[in-house]
């Protein structure tokens, strides 16, 4: 790469938030491990902050830090960490330093997930780098996997927990039974969660993420509107308990597969089996699986977030610049998988369906239902039910062998008939699910397996 | 890299057992693949075979195969690809490649972990490359993370599931509550074990990737004499049952540590928390874990051994030395951290023990052995037990506060005043544990206590 001064990288920063905080100590703190893996002295030249007037528990040299991007670009620079998120000032900043052929590390997972392939294609052309292993999974360095490792293999599939928000807020609930809105207070006095949260539990930054990675594993260009994307806000605490007892856990999941019709892409909550590489990955960890054609299923998982795990993907960055691993493989985003926007998959799958209802219409409601279902060559492969606080029960089934649109029609028709079923949930089950041995019988002989679970409840 | 022969690179394989049937098959199968991302043409141009008559299900050119290396050194080459294991000749014929200055790729652990410094020494030299990340863990590249990615982070500490026999046989024995003896057959049966299984089972096959992983995060050269190690063939599917009572795993684990007196180096059987990441990792996959400064806990998780996933690793380093991406940083095998053989941890830490005895017994045993425990200032988290299909009993313990030589010293004593306490087991404990509220007792109302575990069994 070009460095002008030998031996001594300047850098710059834009953005001194959590991030950029934990960027500037890991410079500061790893000083001389990173002078004697690449020969570099590490140098910070400026700072770009929103407010010059904050207050910063940071021990920093106050002369560094500038309100003005020209500061940044006409000053000594070799190198711009962009750590402040958002589209702009970040692209247009970026933008010109590349064009500057300076190189461009960046934590920004909506920039690149929107314009990654026009600023990659700027960088080439001034031969500068952008890298932007910390725009996902924080310090987890799948970015580099699938850059610079899985070149022989062929990738069939990703999924990944994108979102340590979410994760944290599901873990808490399955693990105190307490609602999402309770939780997600509580995430945002441990920090875990932002003042308007609804990027993260709307699931539109596990989109981006996953953006990033299909870009890559596939060497595709993804509209972002080829995503489905479903947060978890309608999820209720019994739905945790629920799955549990089927065996599941839920978790917020980015899935990119490969399918008949091109590349199936969405963010979702989905039912894991126990046993499934990412249904034990907790809190705000996240966790990326990659399937692919000859080494089969590998997991990584880590913090995904916060200062210093995002920091370490920046750092790594930066050393991989100056020792010149970077150079090995650029990102080629140039095939095109779908234009347009997200079509529904009519595959039939595996479905959770629960709904709640007042106990003495559980029957009558469970019955017509089922009816519905079967009809449409269902088949059931557990139930579960819990009593709510307020005397309602919530109902919980595992389908199989049925299309997602045929049950949520039979959803919306149960409104119809049964008047009390409300806020129903609808989620996808990874791997395969058997016929309970009950639901083999036929539909008329359902009315008194009902009675039983009326006596669990 | 030098290469002759423009956009053709020739192959040579030493071994074709699983591991190299894998690693043809792969060339053959990916070779698209690896054209397109690399440029090259692979081309095998020989094979080393242990038996010529010996029938091969492969679909394979049979003038490709020779019994003798040096048709293999003298005949038309650009990388070496080593799979058939074992010191001899492995090792004269890599040194022979790569002081002719072609690049070797190697999967053998146990010449890695052996001769690896000055193999790669002669490597360096010679201007050749030595690729070895399929001697670890097979598909996860955990190689390439600790010399690729992790530089400017410090390694604090490494913990891996690193033999898939081991693990296999732990998570069998703990579903199905069969012993050890009868799982290893099954497992020898289904060809995840060898017909001398000393190797993998007495954990010498972890210990080899314990070395060479310590090498690469510490920079150290290590004596495998310094590997304190231990296998699973004293395990009682008793003791994963009463694991998993106390809420832990038992798997087995190669650990490295920084400590005061330098690194602590083990393999050996481990009771995991169940929320620890390796503690959900069963069957024959393998895990790493890597505590490091800035980004703290990594984990990487995937099949660690059988034909496609090794050959994936081989593979890779392939196309790593046709990209360039291998001259990034070589390891420094210089530290020598500690001369000489394994000395014990005198550290307090926690325990479990299990011990067999007849239930009329028991109550007599536990008052002595907790009394002596307890003399040495050691508490008692919680205790379980079970009773055998022979009609003994097997109580557990998990003991804290104390050294191991202490409790192993208890057990000793144990022996000589119970005569009827055989096959103890002592293994060490991850994570804090607390008194558990009734051991805060003193050790003369404890014969009362004993009373209700008696009911218990």
């Amino acid at each position: 790469m070009t460095i002008e001064k030998k031996g001594s990288v300047r850098v710059a920063i834009l953005g001194l938030g959590t991030v950029g905080g934990g960027v500037y100590k890991t410079i500061q703190n790893n000083r001389e491990t990173i002078r004697k893996r690449t020969g570099y002295e590490v140098e910070v030249t400026a700072i770009l902050v929103r407010d010059l007037e904050k207050e910063r528990l940071l021990d920093i040299d106050l002369a560094l830090l500038t309100q003005n991007p020209e500061d940044v670009l006409n000053g000594e620079l070799d190198v711009l960490i962009e750590v402040m998120g958002g589209l702009e000032p970040a692209n247009t900043v970026i933008s010109q330093a590349l064009r500057s052929g300076r190189h461009v590390i960046t934590a920004n997972k909506e920039l690149m997930a929107k314009h990654g392939a026009e600023l990659l294609a700027i960088a080439e052309e001034h031969g500068a780098h952008l890298l932007f292993e910390a725009s996902v999974a924080g310090g987890i360095p799948v970015i580099r996997m699938l850059q610079g490792y899985l070149t022989a293999n062929r990738v069939k599939g990703i999924s990944g927990i994108l979102n340590g928000t979410c994760n944290y807020i599901l873990t808490e609930m399955a693990r105190t039974g307490r609602e999402y809105a309770e939780i997600l207070e509580d995430a945002k006095a441990l920090g875990y969660a932002e003042a308007d949260p609804t990027s993260d539990v709307e699931g539109y930054d596990a989109a981006y993420k996953l953006a990033i990675l299909t870009n890559l594993a596939y060497d595709a260009k993804i509209d972002l509107r080829q995503i489905e994307r479903e947060g978890i806000t309608a999820l209720q605490a019994a739905d945790l308990e629920l799955a549990d007892r089927h065996g599941y856990a839920i978790k917020l999941i980015g899935s990119a597969r490969e399918s008949q019709g091109g590349l199936q892409l969405s963010v979702r909550p989905r039912l894991l089996p126990k046993s499934h590489p990412l249904a034990n990955i907790n809190d705000v960890f996240n966790a990326v699986t990659i399937q692919a054609d000859v080494v089969g299923e590998l997991t990584f998982s880590g913090r995904g977030a916060g200062e210093f795990p995002t920091a370490s993907a920046v750092i790594e960055d930066l050393t991989a610049l100056l020792t010149g691993e970077s150079a090995i493989r650029r990102p080629v985003w140039k095939r095109i998988v779908n234009e347009g926007v997200y079509e529904p998959n009519t595959q039939p799958g595996a479905w959770y369906v629960s709904y709640c209802c007042r106990p003495e219409a559980a029957q009558q409601i469970e019955v017509e239902w089922l009816s519905a279902m079967l009809t449409q060559r269902a088949f059931v492969a557990s139930r579960e039910a819990v009593q709510l606080a307020d005397g309602a029960v919530r109902q919980s089934w595992l389908v199989g062998g049925v299309g997602e649109q045929e049950v949520r029609v039979s959803l919306q028709w149960l409104y119809k008939t049964g008047a009390e079923a409300t806020t129903a949930v609808l989620l996808p089950v990874e791997g395969e699910i058997e016929p309970g041995v009950e639901w083999r019988q036929p539909v008329s002989s359902l009315v008194e397996e009902t009675d039983s679970v009326r006596h669990v409840l």
